[in-house]
Parts: structure tokens; sequence; C-alpha cells
């Protein structure tokens, strides 16, 4: 780490902090320039405490971070990509999965009509919300271990993956007993406990971003999954929060690059969340698949206007047949099938 | 709620909105406008199914709320101050709480001092953490039960009440044993699991906003305490994200102001981590209390530089010291003691 | 316009709102919901005074604007694509421009040795900036005319067409003698004298998105080019400025769809300054092309680590050359060359 | 400056950045960390050109500023408080000025009751706008010269100092033949032309916040400003762009206490703009005051429900007597009168 001195501190009080770096267990360089001394701590940053704690000393301008914090989830621990194996279905290195399905799991019809529709479409994985976590407690809040049924339904009819959220440390146990893939949502993105109760599950782990997590604070989040046993993480960018509201969120496709190029685990996009508007979905899987996405979480409805949560985002099936069309192209172009 | 109809949109594809607002259980009046047609839905949005989802059809440009989504929180609801005793000592409604202690319990010593002298300089409730929520897995995470174990010999022996994060459902039980006031942090303010568990607990609950959280948003999170039976919430203003760097956080003083406005609730700011820079929190305390909030909830340690988590927005006895009579004529200011 | 009325509003408090919408020249129509009464406001928002004003009163809750604010920039009010023509270069409507060189033109060998590369890899269009807006006084500020006349010099040897920035109103005229196309940058995106100035040179203009803009915020920009008798805009989208800090803006690739939907005019993308890192410039000009660019703006220097401003974000002469040859898959999978 | 070296990087790759650090004037210090090197490139960063062109290299990870930017703002270089004399009204260094008036001039009878009732309730400066930056080109720009004349009408006759925004280099030297104080609104905040158009005039200048701006940034802004020659600047909070809609911005009023403590220039806050609320602005001048502020800027209109611009955030005559008594025990806590 590299501490700032502010200009004028006399060789007492530069004399402190390097007492105190010392202390810490570092080694101090200080190296003085035209206009300040810096201090370097040489050391180990992830082995001992870090130095931030210095700023609280008046003579410290600012104190500055020179290692990245994650280590299993980076590139230079683990340069191949990951491929993850759902149970048969490859995702990560240059294996594509679609995933879609509805928002929430509402009935057995709308479940199996959905599935039917995106298998035929090209998707290996069947997405649906059981429990779902909603701003207002007056909102559809999921049909719980009902969902969990009904998507096993599914997945014994069409032979998809499951994949779905869990919002609960106790509920962890059950539905890792019927999902294939265990999705933490934005909400819960830095919930540390909920992280590492699916870790221990051993199930593959979808996190998503959360809404205003930095690129690095998310690969934080699953080296809490890593550091917990299990390798089996996929990043899902699902746009972050800023000012603008045309879009619910404002899909941050740079972090597919970025993501790719820190970390070997898999990035999904979540369009659907990402831009909370079905009419703009087409066209930001294509923008995710051109950048590199591994995967594509869709929200499909059979009949969005009525919907019990989110009908907005969800496309429609003719829309689904359309979109799994457009993007082939674009999986092409970046050399897949 | 009011539909927004496109432009040119005809007649036959009106009274499809229409139709499916009624279906909806709403009473649809259209007005058509100089350009543009709406449908106003006239119904109480709190008990139907929302309409958002209507923006699925290709005819809807918008859908638009009227009703405010929060209830047991409103100020139109319960119109007097809520007033929280907390066993003997009263937040809200003209009653002030200075709570201050460590960001995190590290030691008997550590802990015992600070509680001491906290109290002497005014504060009525010690905080300080026994589970922390640390951005990476290698970070120190806190004492735990033995954390706990150390609050409770403070209270003993100084008589203040203890406030104290709450991290996972499975910890609400013991946590409840010891707290007096149980702390939700900005990661898990939409945990809503963990805000069902620390409702049933019946402790009074002092709920972070998130980073990125809406004052609705927030107002909503508080709803599902309230509306699982716990009244005792309090609001607590930590700063959101935002693109500036200077500070870790944007502490949003007018929400402040917002929130007292549309809430019966208390609401306590805490500069620390509203701004995560020791020499700021002073001058963020007086503006708090110059706009009203019920309370502060401060950092202070020892030896800040030597803190295992957050020493630079902690603040040392002296500074604490001159902070509480520093804020005195802010409080006189406004009305209180 | 929909004016939301609290809770619990007398009659006669309604009826001054009623008086207040008439004043100002609409109808009003008064709907009395289940909780609360609006008013519609009917007439043509964009010719009456904005009923906004009317929030200042204590019983209207919220005021909700319905029609949209830009009309000449809609897709409405000119359904087919603008193709723009920058002296036999057309850019919109399918046809696609690569624009390219460096963030400041340092030195003829600088300027003429991209130029040259540029034109070897497809680009039609040479950027370099001659002033430079920039965050310190102490910065390089540009070579002002001489770097004006090493345009004009490259273009005559190369052919290539010329976009260069325009800070002053000053400047237009003498700017616009030389450049095809002039720039407005992000900093300007609301210096509406500058706008004007620069409709009024005849010049084809590329409007630049402002750090924090909305979308509807920078279409009413392009609005005041238009109505000052300029049909011949370019949108640029160039990256908005959220909390993420890996890199310097976050490209809102989702933009450019949403710009082509509710617009005609081209939309091009700045990946240099949209993410501020080299690395990162080849997979973002995918993503953009997928999601249908008219064109990228792309900063290339023959030596980015001795650049006089924003070399980090240059990219070099090979990396442009697969660049260039890297986007070609995706172009055709937009049906385009 | 610090530049950060990839880990794993030989030492050929590492002599290649040392090269070009003492190439572009620096003396380059390499320090052999844990797992990296750095090196720390000594040198005024003020007087050489920026090394963040060297992130161009690939073997380099980061470069990390170490030196303000900001000289003449700075507290360093100026440690007493500016007080700024507009013609005997006094601003900064414990002198406090309230600056109001309607958003607008929109005609004489507006204009003079409202400086008549300003100066009633204790403010020394009159706002009001002549020019008008307005999102929409459809939306009322204001009087312009008809404007100046009546608040020169205005001074006469009251005796306030008058502060007016000024949009255009054109305009400046006629604004500041009526103006006592010249405003530089939000969208200009960047506008250097502008800026250094404004100091050329020799008038005070109060230069508002951007929407996105850092504060780094808006003190570097006043550098532009202080660096042609004229020392007279004010600073202005005036809210920044977040993802809250509750308020049309968020004032930042952390940063009025950083701006006074990184620069010796008089700080002025604009709650009007800051919320966007009438029903806020008495609140927020509370905290203002309370955190420092040498100043407030103040939305007041006659009938703010029919104001031509802004009307939701103007206060009444009545309402800014109360705001003007209500402020008073604030000032008197921060020993001001």
């Amino acid at each position: 780490m590299i501490i700032v001195i502010r200009p004028h501190t006399s060789e007492a009080l530069i004399e402190e902090v390097i007492r105190e770096v010392v202390k810490l267990g570092y080694e101090a360089a200080p190296i003085h320039g035209a206009t300040q001394t810096i201090v370097a701590a040489i050391g180990d940053e992830s082995t001992h405490q870090t130095l931030e704690s210095l700023d609280a000393l008046p003579q410290v301008e600012r104190v500055l971070r020179v290692q990245k914090r994650f280590k299993l989830a980076s590139r230079e621990s683990h340069p191949a990509d990951t491929v993850i194996d759902v149970d048969g279905v490859k995702i990560g290195g240059g294996h594509f999965a679609l995933m879609a399905g509805p928002c929430s799991v509402e009935s057995e019809e709308q479940l199996l009509s959905t599935a039917r529709q995106v298998k035929a479409c090209g998707a290996s994985i069947l997405r649906g919300g059981a429990y779902k976590p909603r701003t207002s407690p007056y909102e559809f809040q999921g049909l719980g271990k009902e969902g969990l049924r009904l998507l096993v339904a599914a997945r014994e009819e069409t032979g998809l993956k499951i994949i779905t959220e869990v919002l609960s440390e106790r509920d962890v146990e059950h539905v890792a007993a019927s999902a294939d893939i265990l999705q933490i949502g934005a909400r819960n993105a830095q919930n540390f406990q909920l992280l590492i109760e699916c870790a221990k599950s051993g199930k593959p782990v979808l996190l998503k971003r959360g809404m205003s997590e930095r690129i690095e604070e998310w690969l934080l989040a699953a080296e809490y999954i890593l550091a917990h046993g299990n390798p089996n993480v996929m990043l899902c960018e699902r746009g972050i929060r800023t000012f603008e509201t045309y879009t619910r969120n404002t899909l941050d496709l740079a972090a597919v690059a970025i993501a790719k190029k820190e970390s070997h685990l898999p990035v999904i996009v979540d369009p659907s969340q990402g831009c909370g508007r079905a009419d703009l979905v087409t066209e930001l899987c294509k923008g995710a698949v051109a950048l590199g996405a591994d995967g594509l979480l869709i929200e499909v409805h059979p009949n969005p206007a009525e919907a019990m949560s989110d009908g907005q985002q969800q496309v429609d099936f003719d829309s689904f047949a359309r979109l799994a069309r457009g993007i082939e192209p674009f999986l092409k172009a970046t050399g897949r099938a």
C-alpha cells in the first residue's frame, strides 16, 4: 500500500507513520518527492491488516491500495476459462447457454407452456422464480415450494435444467434439492451469509451484480463463494442503477469484457432486468453476445401484460423465437455455434 | 394508475388496454387529450395487481403510479411522531439520542474504554459490531458471540443501551437476546427475509438505507418490518453511492427532512459511514441535527489508526468530546436539550 | 399533463387547481379515484406553459408530463432514418462510418502518420482535437489554428473527411471553414449558445451526450440544433458518469438502441472516452456495432504512452488494424458491408 | 505519480517504464514489493506532462496521482478565507450573504415586489435570470437585455446588489456592465471559454458545481478563473445528479465542509436547485448554514404556481420570511450574526 503524506509534514510526523506501518507488519520505504513524501508499505496486502486506517492520522493525505483484493476469482490464479458443467450442459470456455423462462412461476400451465417454447427455440436452462424479492411487502411473493415442484415437473417433461433464486439461508437446502443452479439476486449480492450457505450446497451459483456494486466488489462477492469451497460460480451482469430513467437500470456491457479479462468465471447477461423493457431485450442480447457473454438469462411469459411480476420486461413467445434466431449471427461472429 | 397510450393509436387498440384494466379489477376512465389518450385506472393500487405489466403492450407508452406504496410507514396513516422507548431511552418526537462506539468490537479494553468515554460525553446508546459484513472474505469478520458478550458487559458497567448489527437470519434470536436495538446494514437493506426475522424478534430495529436505495424503497423496506408486527423502526441515512470519490459515500441530508415529512418514524444519521472520513464527521453531525435528525450513530475508537476495520472514519476520544459539545448549539437551535 | 392531488383534499382546493389549469390554457378533466383525485390537463404541452409549477401548491402531490418534449428529433416526425452526406461520405440509414485519429493533434508527423494508417484500415473520417477542453488549466489545451491547418493538410493528402471539436462560439466560424463535421463535447452538451452557433454554420454536427445527461435531454439538445435549421445532427454516446471506477465512464450501449428507436438521427459510439482504457476499446466496438451504431469514433495514436492527452485510452496502429478487422463480422451480422 | 506494474513483469519491461518516466522529465524510484513493483515518479506534477498515458503500456496496471491538481484555489496556497467585497457587501470569512429573488425575471412588477420583500427579510443580493438555459428550445428563454434593465432598476430602488447568470461568451461584456456578480450555471460548469471570459471581466463570479462534477473538478474549474487573473470566485453547491427521484438533485452538503477545508473561497448553497421542491428549501437552508455555508441563493416568487420557470422550487413571500427567520438560530450557533 502507499501512504501519501501531506505537504510540509515534519520528519517526526513522517516517522510516526513509518512506525505504524512497521507495527502493522509491513516494511516501510519512504520516498521524498518534489512536494510530498510517500511511504510505500511492502508486504502482502491480503495477509496483513489493511493500512487504510492510517488515514485517521492528520498528516496522512490518502492511502492507496496496490494489490488486487480478489485471488481465487482472478485470471492470474486460474488462467484458463472455468467451464461449468450443469448435469451435462456446459457454460463458459466457448460454451454458450441460453437460459429463459418466466420472471415468476405462476401456474403449471404458464410454466410448462413457456418451458416447451424456450426449449423449442434452443434454450438449455429454464428460469423461474419461486421465491420473489419484492420491493413492497404487498406484492406477489412467489409460490414458494409449490413453485419449486412445478419447476421440477417442467424439468422432467422437457429435460431443461433449472435455475431459480434463493432468498433465505434457510431455503438453501431445499432449493438446492430441486434446482440445478442457485441464483443470487441483486438485492442479496452482498448478503455474505447467503453466499456462504449457497457455496456449501455444492450447486453451481449464478451471482448477480448488485445495483450499485463496483466490479471489484462483485468479484470479491464471488470470492466468498470460491473461498468457501465452491468453484462453480457464474457472474451475471444485470444492470446498474444510474440517473437515467428511460430504462429501469443501465446495462453495463463493458463489465462483461472486464469480468472476462479479470476473471476466469463465466459471465452471463440478464437484459430483462438490465433494461426493464421488453422492446429493448433483443438488441441488448446481440450486444451481450458480441462482447463475449457466455450466456443470457431472459424473461419470457405467455402473456406479459397479465404477468404477476415485471410483465413490462418479459418477452412473449413470438418475440423470444425472433430473439433466439436474431442472436445466431452474433454467436457465429464470435466463433460459437 | 395512469396508462399513457402512444400517439396515433387506433380505437380498437385503446379498447384492448381498457379491457385489460377492467380484467385486472380497476375501473377504466379514458381521457382523449390533444395528441394522446390516457386511461386512468381507478382502484386501490395496494389491493390490486399493479398495471405496470401493461407496458408490455406495444400501444402503451408508459404506466404511471398515482398512489404511494407505503402505508404503515406513512405520515398519513400515523400523523404523530413515533417515539421509541429503548428500555427507558426515548428516540423520536423531540427525543434525541447519541449512539456511539467502535466500528467493530475488538477487545474488552477497547470496548469498555470507549463505552466510558462516550457515556461521559452524553451518549445513551453504545454501538459496536460483533458480526461485520466485509467486502472481502479475507478481512476481519468480527468477534461474533464473544463480541456480544463484551457488549453486554459494557452495558452492565455503564448502563448504556446496546445497538449491534445482525447479518444472518440465524443470528437474530441470539443477537436479540443480548442487544437492545438490532441494526440492519446497508448491504442487507433489501434482504427481506432478514427484515422479517428481525420484525418477529420484537426488538427495535434501526434500518439503514441501501447504497443505491431510493427513499420510497427505504420506506417500503421499513414497511416490511411494520407489516410483520413490529412498530419500533428507526430509519438511518448513511450515505448513498454516487460518482464522487472524495468521500466514501454522499450523505443525503435532504433525505432526513424527506423521511420525517413522509413518515412518522425516527430518523437517525450515520455520518461516519456517510462520508468515510473522520475529519468531516463533526461538521456533518451539525448539519444532521439542523435538519432534524432524531439521533446520530457515530464511530469512536481509542486509536483509529490501528482499528481492525474502517479506522479512517472513526473519531478518537478527544474528537468525540469536541463533537458532542459542538452539536449542542444546534440541538438548542432546533428546540431540543 | 396530469396533476395528482393529495389524498383528503377538499373540493375547494381541487377547484383551485382546476382554475390554474384553465388559466394556463389547458382544459381540465378531473378524475376521482379510489383514494385520490387526479386532474388531467388537456392541451398541447409544447405550445403551452408547463404545469410543473403547480407543484408549488400544497394540495398538489405531483405533476406528470404525458407528451414527449422533442419533436423534430423524434421518429414520429420523421419515420425514415436520416442519412447525412459529408461531402460524399454517408452516415446513417445503413451507411456505417469509421472515424478515427488522435485525441489531440500534436504535430504534422503524428497526424499524418495516423491519418494514413486509419485510412488504410478503412476509416473514412479523421478525428483530431485542435481545441481541447481540459479539466485543469495547466494541461495541454491543443494547438488551435495550427491544429486546424494540419487537419486540412491531412485531408488534402488522404481524402479523409475531418471531424474536430469546437469549444467556443467565437471559434465556430473558422473551425467550420476547415472541418467537415463539428464535434460538441460532453462538457458542452448543454451549452445551448454553442449548439445554436453550430446549427447556424450549416455543417454536420456530432453531438456528444453529457456526462450525466438523460436520453431525453440529449434529444432535446439535438432539438436545439434542428430547431435552428440544421438537420444534419449525429448523436454520439460516449459513456455516462456512474459510481464504477474501473472504467472512466460507463458506456451506455442500450442508449444506442433507444436513440435509434426514438429518433431518426444517426448514432455514433465513442468507446475511447466511453471506457477510458485502450484494452477495452475493441470489445466495446463489437458491442456498439451489434446494437446498431451507425459509426464509431476511435482514438488512435502512433505512441499512446507519450500522447499529450488521454494516452491511456488511445490504441496504437497495430491495435487499430486488428480492431478494424475485428468488427467486420459484426457489421455483416447486422446486414452491413 | 506512482506507476503500478502488473505482477510477474520482467525486469526489461519494468526498465521500459522507467525509461519513459525519465523521458517525460521525472526521476524514477522503483520499489519492489511483495507481489508487485511500483515506480514512484518524482517531480512536480503540475509542470510536467501527466504520466497517466503510461497506462497504455501493457505492463502497467494503474497510474496514481499523488499531488493535488489545483493550486490557487487551495487552502495551502492561501490559508486565510477569501472575503469578497461586492460593492460593500462582504461574503466569506464570517460574512454571510442571503441572495434571493425569482428564478427568471418575468416583469417589472414581479421583480420589484420580490426585491422589496427579500430586502425586508434581510437579503443583501438580488438574484434573477435574464438569460435562462432551458432543457428544451421551446421553453421560455428569459427576457435578455430587458431583464438586465429591470434588474438594474431594482438595484436602484432597493440598493440590493445583483447576481445574474451569463450563458454566452458574447454576453459577458454587457451582463458585466449591469450585474454585480456573474453566475455560471451547472450546465456551463466546465465551459472553460465562458469561465475565462468571465474571469477577464473582473467581476466576482459565482461558479456552480456541475451536475456530475467531482469536487476536484469543481475546484479546477475555479482554478481556470483564478489563473486568468480574477481572485473573486465563489463556489456554489447546487445538488448533484443521482439515482434518487424524490428530489430533482441530491444536495451534497458534505461538499460545503469539504470545499471550505480544501479551499479558501467562499461557498454558497443553492437549495432551490438542490432539491427542486419548495417544501424542502427551509430545512436545507438550516443544514447549509450549520455546515458553514457563507451564503444562500434562494428562488423566491410572488406566485410560484404561475412562474414561467421552475415554479415548483420557488418559495412565496410568506415562506421566505419564515425561512429568513428560521435560519437565524443556526447562524448564531455558527458564531455569525
